[in-house]
């Protein structure tokens, strides 16, 4: 965009930030949380574009579908609530109408069963030639459960479950044709980490939490800023297969990055490990600078790392 | 579209019904409902596309953005609940980055501000060459006041709010070119009857209730679907300045179409226009038969209407 979609946001934020918020948390955070009794609802939403988020020839419309879903579900498990609804909005080419939206319809069906969620809204209506989908997810937690990425105090480990970097080397094992390997069916088949989620959520010693979907080296920007401190990424900690560049600045991973409470770190890993099956790596921690350092082997990083960009 | 609207949205609430709803309600209103305690939450969405919903040479920026809010506004209106919350999700192409999306922000603002509405969340995204636009409105009520397109009854007075068919009239001149028509200027810059809709929640005498935002004579068949009954509508009863046409299959006019109690019809007809300035006008009543029927005059009216149709 030519004006970055940061700083856009940032405007409206500022524009906005002047009327009453009828008890909804400002923009910021994976979701807006309103506080409902014991309870906390979180609201989240994500457009997709076709052919900038996805492409017709590239992905099954199933496959489109179930990321539609999922990649909304992902925030709502970033805050540590269980999601619970969903609305659907579609704008179909003619071309798309018929046996693709059919087909989007099932992929996003099987996913909102597979997570236990319901669709309880939306729109559909023509457009002229290209699919835009938005998605707006619901989740729900006992309000003490919701984690914010302004929670992060100096000292926390830094970690996120799983490995990263699949998502992106898949994109590009996609643009160049290569639509069979490991990381292209990764990037196809998104799935959200809610179980785990949900599970770490209910933990005191988890503070700030998000889900990576731009990459750790622009997501933990948003961390940094909100909770006002820095962090210092060590890269030979971080867990992937592939190029260090997919693995810190690639999108749409949506594992998990959070910090612990330095004492609580190994106790957790463990017992997510055993509760989930996944793991928690420790890549770094959280201090007091306000900037962000990547070190090498415990030597500063001879790398520059940039966020991932969607256009 | 290739399948109508109806039957795909039939469709997908069929194959969605058997989901497990968390509360939620199930589609068929013009929002979705959650009770919390004793207050009902609402939330509608909807998505306006470039040349669809809107042409970029016949609305400014700042009416669009206007429009996008007010046609959520008034789904919530329409349920009896006060609108409390919007998130918003734009995608843009180059084009349409930078001056263009932030006159629409103004409009949008504006809006939100005179409506009392926070913009509690979002997304902005990319897009190749047109706009899309979707928004989820969230509103809140005492759940005693909720109204529902299910609760009407037979001998019910079908009303409407204001007068109807500005908004296609207008529609039609700026096809013409006449952009500066009383009728252009109500398509371009929408209201939702919110006032009015809140004030109705609150009284008993009022049964069902929508916003007429495909015509009367496709919206009325909803409320009788839904409410298994039949409607008469005397189409010299139907307050417009235009011809029956538009005033009965135009779309867009975002006034509320409600059955109330014939008993109670005078009282609340004399009471909202004391409250709000706004006029109830009868246009029919509720009958067994689940059919719709339009008389002219006390005789079968000689005229095929049917729904406005946006694609």
């Amino acid at each position: 965009m030519k004006k970055s979609e940061f700083s856009f946001i940032g405007d409206i934020a500022t524009l906005f930030g002047t009327l009453p918020h009828h008890g909804f948390e400002a923009i910021g955070d994976d979701c807006t949380v309103l506080e409902v009794g014991d309870d906390a609802l979180v609201m989240t939403t994500d457009m997709l574009v076709e052919d900038v988020h996805f492409l017709r020839g590239a992905s099954s419309a199933e496959e489109v579908g179930r990321k539609s879903l999922m990649v909304n579900l992902s925030d709502v498990a970033a805050m540590g609530a269980t999601p619970i609804a969903t609305l659907l909005s579609l704008s179909l080419p003619e071309s798309a109408q018929g046996e693709w939206s059919e087909a989007f319809m099932r992929g996003y069906y099987e996913a909102c069963k597979e997570s236990g969620v319901a669709l309880v809204g939306g729109d559909t209506t023509a457009s002229r030639d290209r699919i835009t989908i938005n998605v707006v997810a619901i989740g729900k937690a006992p309000k003490s459960n919701i984690k914010r990425r302004s929670a992060a105090k100096v000292g926390d480990v830094i970690c996120v479950t799983g490995e990263l970097g699949a998502s992106s080397k898949g994109l590009v094992d996609i643009m160049f044709g290569d639509l069979k390997t490991e990381a292209a069916r990764q990037h196809r088949v998104a799935q959200a980490r809610i179980t785990e989620g949900v599970w770490l959520g209910r933990q005191e010693g988890v503070h700030a939490m998000m889900d990576v979907s731009d990459g750790i080296a622009s997501d933990i920007l948003h961390i940094m800023r909100l909770s006002n401190v820095g962090a210092t990424i060590n890269l030979e900690a971080v867990p992937t297969k592939y190029d260090i560049r997919y693995a810190t600045t690639g999108g749409e991973d949506y594992e998990l990055l959070l910090t612990i409470d330095k004492e609580s770190f190994n106790n957790i890993a463990d017992s997510l490990k055993s509760a989930t099956g996944t793991s928690l790596t420790a890549i770094g921690y959280i201090t007091s600078e306000t900037e962000l350092r990547w070190l090498q082997d415990g030597q500063p990083a001879d790398i520059e790392l940039k966020g991932f960009t969607h256009f």
